[in-house]
């Protein structure tokens, strides 16, 4: 999916959602884990209740290596499912050197279809490259994350030619010369939203994915105002907060509740840019 | 697998070799490519060959991945038929928010009998404390890769507290805090062997698996000096190197024979800690 097609998305559908299948086995619905393919049951499921409210579906990989050859089988079912109509993401947080880089994107890429794949910036430019490599599909890079252990490294102060920048800046400005806008966005954590306002000064028309929102207490009041520019910007991730918004045989219509309540609210934000 | 017994399989075989089976399915030798189970065929045959020459076998997972499900599935065939002897490594380089993080752990080291996994660090803290959780497992952060992309953020200098350190330095010292000798190594890469002498004087103790050497042009000789300790310390890693040593029929031959000439330098840098 091109930019162009992204944005069009958002300002026809009026959403930024995104929602992150995190279908973790253990909170699936009662009535749903003595099915022969539970996980892809699930997620067939949420996707039909909450595509009118989202652009976006985030598969966190790690909740379906985590089950096997099964697991794997349902991410491909779930990819496969999911209408071309929405941007799909690969949350894999991969990153090696060139040529397993280059077996990572052809993963995500070739042998699976996903738009979009998330890449770990530790290992530097030819970690990167392969994924950038690849015509129409999009790499989103760590920048800023919404955990607590974003404190260990990426906020750390640098010195030299860098002095008074932090590393995750560096990262974002200098990530952002290897790509364009047309095929790089960043994982920019919502839990200070505040720093929002900073990071836009550093790339002021990339996408963001942006996760932290929902279970992880981030706003989306403030995500949106500091983070949104005029081709909005953002995909605001939910995950939990959505597809476990209910536990039992209604879970679907919980979730939809839920998307439906974010999409209210993101249509709100999104008439400001018109 | 925990630290005596890798010490003394290492001093008892008097190898520290690692062979890693970045098992590319588009190089196998022309005889193998129509076997219905062409990786594990070729892995197996690899195992028997070199086996008596190594003490650990490394999984580079972006090579199976690329596969799908037929690649996943010659993964845990792979790490199932090797010998309880070699240590075993699942060459990850994953990392993410500590509920995702717990979900790549259990894939490693529950349903995946591996021993070791490597981790990014970009995530912190919490994006590697549920690997280090698992008792009887190892945790492998990569510190400073081998890679050209290793001077974009690894080498960056850093400022305040830590001014006259750079950013992989700082990794290694805060992340020897979260775990022990016992259940984290470290990724430090070879083609730069005297920056393992300085790696010595922060992490003394610790294992350092050692990838670069042979195709990406690391010296045994120069890792050996500068890298090893009491307990060697080391785990030298060879991929392409010994496992594609040879192309035709007789590739186990080669791969035996690439791993023997490793071995014997080996046993001679071992001498000299006793």
């Amino acid at each position: 999916m091109t930019r162009s097609e992204l944005v069009t998305h958002i300002k026809t559908r009026q959403t930024y959602l995104c929602v992150g299948l995190d279908t973790d086995i253990t909170k699936l619905p009662q009535h749903l884990r003595s099915h022969p393919d539970a996980v892809f049951a699930f997620n067939k499921a949420i996707i039909d209740a909450t595509k009118a409210h989202c652009v976006s579906y985030k598969i966190n990989t790690a909740f379906y290596e985590s089950q096997g050859l099964k697991g794997w089988e349902a991410m491909e079912k779930t990819v496969r499912y999911i209408p071309d109509t929405h941007f799909t993401i690969a949350d894999a947080k991969r990153g090696d050197i060139g040529n397993t880089s280059a077996q990572y994107a052809k993963t995500f890429f070739e042998v699976l279809p996903f738009d979009a794949v998330t890449v770990a910036p530790y290992m530097g430019e030819d970690s990167v490259r392969p994924f950038l490599d690849y015509a129409g599909k999009w790499t989103i890079v760590l920048g800023l994350t919404s955990n607590t252990g974003s404190n260990d490294f990426q906020r750390l102060g640098l010195a030299g030619n860098d002095e008074g920048k932090k590393l995750y800046e560096k990262v974002l400005n200098k990530t952002a010369s290897w790509g364009s806008t047309d095929n790089l966005m960043f994982v920019v954590g919502a839990t200070r939203a505040s720093d929002l306002a900073h990071i836009r000064t550093i790339i002021p028309e990339h996408f963001l994915l942006v996760p932290g929102v929902g279970a992880q207490g981030g706003s989306m009041a403030e995500v949106s105002h500091y983070g949104m520019n005029q081709d909005c910007g953002l995909l605001v991730n939910a995950s939990r907060a959505v597809i476990f918004a209910g536990g039992g045989e209604d879970f679907a219509e919980k979730a939809r509740e839920a998307a439906k309540a974010y999409h209210a609210e993101m249509k709100n934000y999104l008439s400001k840019i018109g």
